[in-house]
């Protein structure tokens, strides 16, 4: 597992990859690298950032219970609850939360049935499923507004084989065992949001 | 407050973001930053700059009744009158103004109701709105070719809570206390704008 | 009026500016600045380079007759035509070609019509349209194979008080006094081309 | 023909023209330059390798059984049997691969007729179509699980006179005698997927 040090630098890759696409609007979206297991600790953007201007001081070590290691005037963003679920649900070893207008027409649109399924691209090579003609379910949370209740919902929702929950309304987590796996998941998922919501425009909904 | 050299800089700073994303084309927009109150003066873009090209040069230090403070070969943008009327009635240090596609397609859409709903969106939360299920109203007011009228027009129609006005197939004006502040607003908007129109495509007008 | 120097210089710069947009695809597009009058000589891309990696020696100077001055061993593009017909119609000093989707989706959309009416839309004065209300006709014409007939008809639809036409599935002509002006023109037509579209989208034809 | 060397530094010139567009989402896609003909042998990016980083190692010299020449850690993509199949069809000097919204979304929305049209459009001159009302059919072959069997359809799908095949639901293959030709080609091919998609939309199918 990488120090904190160099979990710090990885977030700082992971924000300036995001920021470059418009993927944390507005200071929106925060993105993580796991620093220690037993106890977990985890290197993570602080609230309110603006991260296309990401300093290092904007990158917290926090611990389970969002408790910020070190000297630091920042605050957690309330939603590290949906981090801390998912490092200790799975080993990844890397979470990405960003809002994309994509993103959210998917999860907008598919809401009801609370997932959306891509049966038979390409990409979905890109999130691990290599047999033919696979299909992959993104599951799709409500937007609850207390945030542990939020990060619990994520959590249960999140499967072993699909590495990313939408949240309605919101934006996407996605997670890889490192940085680089978390980056080539996220891609490849807002890849397919905006393949999903264009088939959708030609063909109407249910067709993919 | 700042100097008029800071605020000088800051709007060649939210000249470079604006620019670069394309919401200042063919020389539209305008930007400013406030630099005193009692009376009241501004740093703002000229007319007809090339805001990708901007120069300090080309950032005036304007008083209530647009007159330029200082030795300049050059004028005021006539829209200038809005944020005249903006910073008379708000407290607010920096307004942003905008061509984009997609705040014309939301203000052409959404124009004979006056004003485009948004509920329910995690994105509201940027524009000061933390209540679950929170639905924000954009106000879209009349083009006004006469300008005084149009300033009247969009400072009357502005809410304290919601720093945007959309003008209709013109462009939108955003605000804030600080030019961060404004960015972060204007950011949001535009996200909103393009998630409203597409999302109208996929579902039509009036479902969000 | 430039030398051929300086209006070399403009056009790697107008060339840096298009293709940085994506408005040059697959080495398409030309883009010129006039350097005399009588006779007429004007600088201008070569065939079949590609803008995004533009070389000094890709800019030829031109006569009427479509003849390189000087040593090069470069040929001019045969649509040179159009810029010939414009600068002889027109006393314009630069003037640009570009495909973009955009434009050749209004282009096909309403070419039975034979042009696309632009009515109300606050960006017209970028094409020097300020009155209240005003309404801008962009002529729409063939492709046609033959390329003097092409500049024949380019030039014969231009109108005075609109710099540019379209042409049917193919790109636009926009010009202007200063290469400046041109590019000002060119943006705001590409942004209305945009929004034109996309309006036709949610409404339907003919609704602007 | 290049040395190896040269052929490297063109797999990388254009991956860097790819990933900036954003055309290699999540490590997909392959880019290669022929090397000799008698054996065949060509330079290639290897599996797995984020574009947007390309390293001069990430490039593989390979054979026509797809075994790599020289000592390295890589694997060749198992996809490098198009590559292989299109070489030993055509006389081509470089073959790319890219994965985009507008060739998925094009692929699926014809894919049951087996080819898209493009009739009359300017951006076919690019493809090597100078003829008045020129129509050009782009074949589309299933996504074959079985990458001999998907490269034996491209090969026997692609026609001489037009450079590009799309797999259906999974990206385009594009070639050319040079890398620049290649490189020209499939801008033309983005083009034309992203026209015909969105004049799709205004239009219904089949119209254009």
């Amino acid at each position: 597992m990488p120090t904190f040090h160099e979990a710090q630098t990885s977030v700082m890759e992971l924000a300036q990859f995001a920021a470059s696409r418009g993927w944390l609007p507005a200071t929106s979206g925060n993105l993580s690298v796991r620093v220690s297991d037993q106890p977990l600790t985890f290197a993570i953007t602080r609230s309110g950032a603006d991260k296309s201007r990401l300093q290092p001081e904007d990158v917290l070590l926090l611990d389970a219970d969002m408790r910020a290691q070190g000297d630091t005037p920042y605050k957690p963003s309330a939603e590290t609850t949906v981090h801390v679920a998912l490092y200790q649900k799975f080993e990844c070893g890397s979470i990405l939360h960003v809002h994309t207008v994509y993103n959210n027409l998917v999860s907008e649109l598919y809401a009801e049935q609370g997932f959306v399924e891509i049966r038979g691209h390409e990409l979905v090579k890109a999130l691990g499923h290599w047999e033919e003609g696979a299909a992959v379910r993104i599951p799709i949370v409500p937007n609850w507004a207390d945030l542990h209740r939020l990060g619990s919902a994520v959590a249960e929702a999140a499967q072993a084989d699909v590495p990313a929950v939408l949240v309605r309304a919101h934006g996407v987590y996605a997670w890889g065992d490192t940085p680089d796996d978390a980056r080539r998941h996220l891609e490849a998922i807002e890849f397919l949001c905006e393949y999903m919501y264009k088939l959708h425009l030609a063909r109407g909904r249910g067709t993919v």
